[in-house]
């Protein structure tokens, strides 16, 4: 049975460890995050992903899918917990009393735990810096089917709540693993797999290249772009058109735009 | 000439002004911007832009390029303020000794402005809440050669600090318009264009629909997409695959997929 309780003190122990999953050296040593919102957490349970902690404004109206929700946590033996609105707010920092957030454990993100085979896209993210757009690379993974997120060298927490709100609840479709690249370039070399990098060097046409799956697509630093000697590893470097005064686009864009096309080329096959 | 002056107090009404800049109330009652970073700024020269206001810190290093901004902004006949780099932290927000500032006058953003066959593509947003991805669209839209970026109904600030900044200067590039839908869509038909909104409604595939130039391409709010209406009084509705649990795209990713892909067709005619 979950457990049941309502906190009405701002000081609550709860409230401060829920307050500290904000911050990312709390959520690496609790092992644990926050997502926030009823679509979210919705999104979570009909992935079968379930809060250890479900966390609800006392007085909310009733919705269906909170009492989906309650109900997963009860049978999951999570904890339930009430609190007034304006700590909920606290918590939150949403003033909302339709408000509600759920603390997870987070994934095992060893690259060991991918089945390359599972999907014919990977996305790859080399220090990725900024959450919005890690979340976002999540979200298009989601929609073109790509099995996961594979984030190489120092990247922004996939565990934060920016990554986790702009990933639209893709953190709990996609599969999610880190690795430092001397780590991940044997780990791909050791099975089958075409490692693509978005490049602005010597490239072919993002148009005409032979994608193949399981179909690996790099992008890297927002303001570096990748390594020189990660691009060469690559099996393949494709460019696309910039026609302005830029010499790159959002990492996010430029990897959803590289995920399309590499799309297409593979249901074509 | 340029007139030069420096500032050693946090008291000093300039640097209130600047620093009233980042609130979009203030900005709209100056007409003026704020644009951040020497390689925003030089962006902005190479554009023929020059800021009314230059704002560097004393002491810092010097460099060619703030050279050719201070050079600009004295033929200009703009003011050029140097401030203890404390002070200047509190404007730019960052402790930077190397951080530099302009204010620009707010550009000219009626309908009639822009000249329709000036480019083969333009982008459209409707009611786009985040300055993030407004920017992110300006900064696509150069990447596409697109003709700038028409703002449809209630739209978040393109002068704001985080939409200048996330366009990575195509701010200066792309031409900006705003206007309510009732006066988008008449000024529209009065001239040639073909009006496409990505879509989720029934639609064309985006890989085969029959772009032409010029083209005008919409994405709608981020959480609401486009009103039904909107969307029926385009020429054309296309729409991505959505092969997972979510039904949409980020807004500035679903603009840059389908920018890319009418680029590519339009290219071929």
């Amino acid at each position: 049975m979950a457990s049941r309780r309502t906190i009405t003190g701002f000081s609550n122990p709860l409230v401060k460890f829920l307050r500290s999953l904000r911050d990312k050296k709390h959520r690496k040593r609790e092992k644990r995050f926050l997502a926030e919102g009823l679509r979210l957490l919705t999104d979570a349970r009909e992935c079968g992903k379930v809060p250890e902690i479900l966390v609800m404004a006392t007085g909310r109206e009733a919705h269906p899918l909170l009492d989906a929700l309650e109900a997963a946590v009860e049978k999951a033996g999570g904890e339930i917990v009430e609190m007034d609105v304006d700590i909920l707010a606290k918590v939150t920092g949403k003033d909302n009393p339709q408000a509600v957030a759920g603390v997870f454990a987070e994934f095992d993100t060893r690259l060991s735990t991918i089945d390359r085979d599972a999907a014919p896209i990977w996305l790859v993210a080399q220090a990725l810096r900024d959450p919005g757009n890690l979340g976002t690379m999540l979200r298009t993974g989601d929609a073109v089917g790509a099995g996961g997120l594979i984030l190489i060298d120092d990247c922004a927490d996939p565990f934060s709540v920016e990554a986790v709100r702009a990933s639209m609840g893709a953190i709990f479709t996609q599969k999610l693993a880190t690795a430092r690249w001397e780590e991940f370039l044997p780990w791909l070399r050791s099975g089958s797999g075409q490692l693509v990098a978005a490049s602005l060097r010597d490239s072919t046409d993002y148009r005409t290249a032979p994608y193949a799956a399981p179909c690996f697509l790099m992008v890297g630093n927002e303001s570096q772009g990748l390594p020189a000697a990660y691009e060469e590893a690559c099996d393949l470097r494709v460019t696309m058109p910039m026609l302005g005064r830029a010499d790159s686009l959002n990492a996010a864009v430029a990897g959803a735009v590289l995920a399309y096309e590499a799309l297409a080329h593979l249901r074509e096959v």
